[in-house]
């Protein structure tokens, strides 16, 4: 068997490998918070560092609770019982594809990481297209359609993956679409695997509220959840998993525990007393949570005005970083530079203006689609000063290397649109180094 | 699909509950060094605490190259883009088992892992009697005799899996019969897997020295090894492995970090800092590696006294910190017990003489035999003064918590060989308590 590895992950490589040559590239290709450690986590690691025994595989009591008190507390009771930690939420992800029988519907575009997982599961993958008003869900009619026609051919499309927020789209799905999905989930007797990564990082949440599949669909739905977007952990590796309170969910997690007892055995012990710390919540955590949100919000938001002003159409961003431009207003300009597609847009950008995106067509998207996704959160700083920096300013779009930043993707777009011509964004130390 | 939960991290949880509500077990039944951590090695978990970003899949070029270091210095030149680490060993055999085609031969018996892995990746796994003088290896005639027959049957037997030193058995396979497995190989094109991570806990290298198969069969050998048993730190969670320096070598090396990218994303960044350190071998980590190896020989030794006492026959072991009892010659006796098989050893051993062990049969071992393996390790103390104590001891064996649980242990043996009525051992502070 032969995998490709991950195309945003084998995106980042070739930037560091760039930018240490000398490159300067703005980075928005990779899905990460790229933000100081919080050193009350810091100290927890250390804390646990004398946990070198192997422990239980779904993660020790005190764990799960934590987690199940989090779950508890976003409207989600939750026994401990039903919780599973992991090396990444990932992993967990994998396992659980692995573990749930039948084929899987997914929203197109969306992670790259889903459809890659499915087939490694031996599952078939159903795109469906994600509605006007967001991303992370199918849209619900193209959901009755697809699983209808994929019926008639034979195939057992079973599981549905959602993902609120959304990465690529930075967007999530209004209560009401959230609803009609739980209602096509009992109908069609469909799980749901809600993948809550970002849930976090609503930007707004009065404004636009957020509404997990699990509190409508309750014994059909597994929760995804992680550190790594809302603490900025991802080099630490930490996800969890809850699973539905009845017998088959029960079974679900003793499957997934099994997979798990035959591939990472268990969340390492330090980690796992970070991950009690940080699941518990406690304030100054909170606090430190609070400010991330509001620099994703407002740097998100900047990037949403330069893509608008660049010619595109675009959902406004409503949690997580990123943005996912449509460059479709532009299609006769850019086939003048040759760009007609998702993947000729990324190299054009790369190559011509220093802009590292992702295409839609990575996400599963229509190659044809002039689409790509911006990772805003890369744009806080290369060092961990600038990065703290971006953190603590009231208005981060102010800070130095951020408006240059911004300011360099935005030359880069206007390019696109034909208003000047094609110079890679100056040099400038805030935008090089290769990242950690 | 449904697994069960690996049989020796699910004893080990039975074990915990049973001392949780208050019963004195001798814990012989997991394979994990218990053994405070060496503080050098929290020093670098964390100096790592800032690499809270993804980074490369494979790991970093600091760490692979420790590890290639570690490597050359055992007689195989490595470059670091032929090694992969991962959140444990155990997470690479998976990925690797699931990028090499084919069927699966493993010695029979072997660590419980392989062949629930070798299912999952979708492969049928044959087993093959181990020689009389060793573990961790097919006996050559009949791996050579297994593979013919499976040919016939239409099967495409291709990796062989080789432990050294072995678990469950404690030896390790003299150069002589690495020679011929390696000439098997060469002959039948075959890929061996080979499993080093006792390596470094071979007893007395000179008088039992080790070979590794990938100095023999280079093209063709796949090494892993990880730091869970040499520096007792099963819970911290890594491992690595090293690919052959060919044009197959980094293919495969690619398919399994493809496969990194789809699960565990890659080590976290802080274990990262500490492998780094760790596989450079400084050499007050070498003094602390010493003196484990030191307690685990003398304690392993014992072990072996007290079953060769007890009646049973065993090989003497030469690594790592397993005895793999036959008790054979008191089958009869034991019959008068209704124990006929080594499930039913396993259990008598367990509830009426309070020592936990995992039966053969677990280990792929044929299910009437009366084997086991006991895992030494666990007797050096359930807290880490105890556990320090039994490392500083120039005599672990008059340490008193060690002496105690190795006297309990010859008295459970006794009763088995009828040579006194059978009572739990004494209840003693330094046996109970769960495991961290
Ligand atoms: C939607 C989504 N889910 C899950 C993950 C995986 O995160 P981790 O494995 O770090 O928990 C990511 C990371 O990019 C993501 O964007
Ligand atoms: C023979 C053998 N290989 C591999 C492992 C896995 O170790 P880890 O996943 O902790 O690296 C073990 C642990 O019990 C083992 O005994």
């Amino acid at each position: 068997m032969s995998w490709l590895i991950s195309p945003n992950l084998a995106l980042d490589e070739l930037v560091a490998q760039r930018r240490a040559a000398g490159e300067s590239i703005v980075h928005l290709g990779f899905g990460e918070s790229r933000l100081p450690v919080f050193p009350g986590l810091v100290e927890r690691l250390v804390a646990g560092a004398d946990r070198n025994a192997y422990g239980p595989v779904a993660g020790d009591a005190a764990v799960r609770s934590a987690v199940a008190g989090y779950f508890a507390r976003r409207g989600l009771p939750t026994d401990p019982e039903h919780v599973v930690v992991a090396p990444g939420s990932k992993a967990l992800l994998l396992a659980l594809q692995a573990a749930i029988p039948g084929d899987v519907l997914v929203p197109e575009p969306c992670w790259v990481t889903y459809a890659p997982q499915a087939r490694l599961a031996g599952k078939r993958v159903f795109g469906v297209p994600i509605p006007a008003e967001c991303g992370g869900v199918p849209d619900p009619d193209r959901l009755r359609e697809t699983i209808r026609q994929a019926r008639q051919q034979g195939y057992d499309p079973r599981l549905v993956v959602l993902t609120s927020p959304d990465n690529p789209t930075g967007t999530h799905a209004p209560p009401d679409v959230v609803k009609t999905l739980a209602m096509i989930a009992e109908e069609e007797d469909l799980i749901l695997l809600s993948d809550e990564i970002y849930r976090d990082l609503v930007h707004d949440p009065a404004a636009t509220p957020i509404l997990s599949p699990a509190e409508l669909a309750r014994s059909r739905t597994v929760v995804i959840t992680g550190l790594s977007k809302s603490l900025a952990l991802g080099g630490w590796r930490i996800g969890a998993a809850r699973f539905p309170d009845t017998a088959w969910g029960a079974q679900l997690r003793a499957d997934v525990t099994g997979y798990a007892s035959e591939s990472w055995s268990t969340l390492a012990g330090p980690m796992q007393e970070v991950a009690t710390y940080a699941f518990g919540e406690p304030p100054e955590l909170l606090e430190r949570l609070a400010r991330d949100r509001g620099l994703h919000r407002a740097v998100a938001r900047a990037m949403y005005d330069i893509v608008i002003h660049g010619g595109a159409e675009c959902r406004p961003p409503t949690g997580g970083f990123y943005v996912y431009p449509d460059f479709e207003p532009l299609r006769e300009t850019l086939a003048g530079k040759s760009v007609v597609g998702g993947e000729s847009l990324q190299r054009h950008l790369l190559e011509n203006c220093g802009v590292a995106v992702l295409a839609g067509v990575h996400f599963g998207d229509d190659a044809r689609a002039l689409r790509f996704r911006a990772a805003t959160s890369m744009l806080y700083g290369a060092t961990r000063a600038e990065q703290q920096a971006a953190l603590d300013a009231p208005d981060p779009l102010a800070v130095g290397h951020v408006r240059a930043a911004l300011d360099a993707v935005e030359a880069g777009f206007a390019e696109l649109a034909g208003l000047s011509p094609c110079h890679p964004p100056p040099r400038s130390p805030a935008l090089t180094g290769t990242p950690h």
